[in-house]
C-alpha cells in the first residue's frame, strides 16, 4: 500500500512511478514501419499505438478494458457567483450518472468502458479558498489517495472526468498559480460577464492569500476534492502502467499540479481534446501536448477524453491487426 | 432505376437530389437544447447531430448500419513516374483488403461498418491524361453509375474510399481544373522531389489537353475510375438520404466534381478529417467545411473518414441517449 498520507508521502510516490518499457517500443516502432501503408500515412495514430505499446509493455497491444472515472466536488468558492448553476446541480448530475442519463454515460457505453462514479463528501463543500485554503493537507491527501485507489485491476487506458459546480474556477486558480500570467478564466458552463468578473476577482484574491506554489500546495489550496482526486487516479494510474486520456479544462489543470511537482509526470497521458474553454489550449502548450481531437466540447464529466478512446483504439487496431507488406504480399515502397 | 449513362442523364439525377427534412431538424434541435448539459458545450457534436437527424428525417436517430465502400482503379498517368509505387500494388492491396489485412479492415471492424471492395478493371488503366481525356464519357458514366449503385439498403451512413496507384495526381487535376490556382500537388504515398516535379508538371499539361471545366467533364478527363465511382456513390447516397463522411484529398476532389455541377451536392456530407496532402486543406476550405478529425493521416482507403465514424456515433449516442433535464431532475442553467 503506497503511502500517501501526507505532500511528502505523496511527492515520495511520484518520484517512484514507472517509466515506459523501451524495448517493446521499439518492437512496436519496428513493426509499424512493416505495415502495409506508405510510412507515416496513418499520422498521429502510429505514434500514438507506439507510445501506447511502451507503456503497457507489448508491441502488439489492444485496449480491451478501457475505465473512465468521474469524480464529483463542492466548492466553497461557488457561493460567490463564479456559476451559471446552482451547486445542488453537482448532487443531480451525480444522479444522472448513476441513472445513466448524462453523455458520459453515453460515451462510456460507445467505448466499452467500465464507468465508476465517485461523489467525494457533496455535502461537506470545500472551504471558500478566498478565505484560505481550499482543504486541509491531509484531506487533500485523502482525496488524492482515493482516485489513486479507483484504477481497477486490469484497466488497460484510464479517462479521469469531473462534476462539481463552481470548478472551473479551482481549475483556473491552478493554472494561475501554477503557469502564472493573466486570461485563465472562461465561462465555465455559461456564466455571464459580471459572472466571469466575479471569477476573475475571485482568482486574484486566492492567489493572494494562498501563498505555497509546489504541485501539491496549490492542489491543496485551490482544487475541490474532486480535482485532488483526479491528480490521484492519473498518478495511480502510472504506478500500475495505465496510459491515461486526458480530458478538457479542469482534467488537465489537476495534471498540472503532477507535472509540477515532477516534469515527467504526465508521459504516459495524452491530451484526449481541445476545450472551447478558452485557455485549456495555452495548458496543453505548456505541457507539450497536441490534442486528439478538438471538437468544441466544454463539458467535463471525462467525455472528450471519452471520445478520444475511439482514436486510441483506431490506433491500435491499425498497429495490431494489420498485414505486413510480406504477410500481404505487397510490393512496399 | 436512375438514368446514369451520359453527362447529360448525370446532371439531371443532381438536379433532382433530395433535401433533407426541416421537420425532423427542428425537433432534434429542440431535443438537443433540453439534454442535461450546459448549451453548446457538446461543441461540434451537437450540430453534428442535428445534420444527421435532418437528413435521416428522425429527431432522434442513431448509427445501425454504417457502409464503407473502397473502390480501385489503374491509371495510365502512373507510367509517367508519379508514384513511390508500382501499379501493380493496386491489385495487391485489393487482395489486402480481401484478405482483412489493411488499415481500412481495422477501422471497419472497429466501426462496426460493412465493407465493400470494387475493383474497376484494374488490367485497363484509363488512359494518359496528359494525352487526351483519361476515360470516354461512356466509360466515367459506367464508373459512376457503379457507385451510385453500389450504396446497400439499409446504410444508414457512408464512407467512401479509394486505392489507385497514380491517383493524388488524378485528384491534384481535378482540384486544379475546378478549383484553380497552383501548388495543389503534394507527395501522396511518398513521392521524392523529381516525382513531385514530375507530378506537377504531368498536372500541367493534363490542364492544357482538356478544355472541359465541368464537374463531370474534368472527372471525365482526370478521374481514374475509382473517382468517378466515389463521385457516384456519394451522389447515390444523398438519393437515399444517406449522409456521407468525407475521407482525404482523393475522397474530397471525386465530391469537389458533384459541387462544381450544383453547389448544394454535398450538404449531406461532413469532411471526416483533414488529410497530411498539404492541399486537402484548401479544398475544405472552398468547400465551407471543417474536419472532424485533424490527425495527419494521409492513407486514403477511406481510413480517415472510418475513423470519424466513431465521432458521429459519440454525436448521436449524446443526442438520442442523454436523459433531458426534466427527465433527470437536473435544475437548468
Amino acid at each position: 500500500m503506497t503511502d500517501l498520507s501526507s505532500h511528502a508521502a505523496i511527492r515520495a510516490a511520484l518520484a517512484a512511478l514507472p517509466e515506459p518499457d523501451d524495448a517493446a517500443r521499439v518492437a512496436a516502432r519496428k513493426r509499424d514501419a512493416q505495415l502495409t501503408k506508405p510510412p507515416g500515412s496513418l499520422g498521429r495514430l502510429e505514434e500514438l499505438a507506439i507510445w501506447y505499446a511502451g507503456w503497457r509493455g507489448e508491441a502488439r497491444p489492444r485496449v480491451a478494458a478501457p475505465q473512465i472515472l468521474v469524480f464529483a466536488g463542492n466548492h466553497g468558492i461557488a457561493a460567490q457567483g463564479v456559476s451559471a448553476f446552482p451547486t445542488e446541480v453537482t448532487a443531480q448530475m451525480v444522479a444522472n450518472f448513476e441513472a445513466g442519463g448524462a453523455a458520459i454515460n453515453q460515451l462510456a457505453d460507445l467505448a466499452g468502458a467500465r464507468l465508476d462514479v465517485h461523489a467525494l463528501d457533496l455535502d461537506r463543500p470545500t472551504a471558500d479558498f478566498t478565505q484560505g485554503p481550499a482543504m486541509a493537507e491531509a484531506e487533500a491527501c485523502a482525496a488524492f489517495a482515493r482516485g489513486w485507489g479507483a484504477v481497477a485491476d486490469g484497466t488497460d487506458v484510464l479517462v479521469v472526468g469531473e462534476m462539481g459546480i463552481g470548478n472551473t474556477t479551482s481549475a483556473t486558480a491552478l493554472a494561475s498559480a501554477i503557469l502564472g500570467g493573466n486570461g485563465w478564466a472562461g465561462r465555465g458552463t455559461g456564466v455571464d460577464d459580471a459572472g466571469l468578473a466575479r471569477k476573475e476577482a475571485a482568482v486574484a484574491r486566492a492567489l493572494a492569500v494562498n501563498a505555497d506554489r509546489t504541485g501539491l500546495g496549490v492542489l491543496t489550496a485551490f482544487g475541490g476534492r474532486e480535482l485532488a482526486a483526479m491528480a490521484g487516479a492519473i498518478a495511480g494510474a502510472r504506478a500500475r502502467r495505465v496510459p491515461v486520456i486526458l480530458d478538457g479544462f479542469i482534467c488537465t489543470a489537476a495534471a498540472l499540479t503532477l507535472w509540477a511537482e515532477e516534469k515527467g509526470a504526465l508521459d504516459h497521458c495524452v491530451a484526449g481534446h481541445l476545450s472551447a474553454e478558452g485557455a485549456h489550449g495555452r495548458m496543453l502548450d505548456a505541457l507539450g501536448m497536441a490534442p486528439l481531437l478538438s471538437l468544441g466540447l466544454r463539458l467535463g464529466e471525462g467525455s472528450g477524453a471519452a471520445l478520444a478512446i475511439q482514436v486510441l483504439r483506431g490506433a491500435l487496431a491499425c498497429h495490431s491487426g494489420m498485414a505486413t507488406f510480406s504477410e500481404a504480399g505487397v510490393a512496399g515502397g
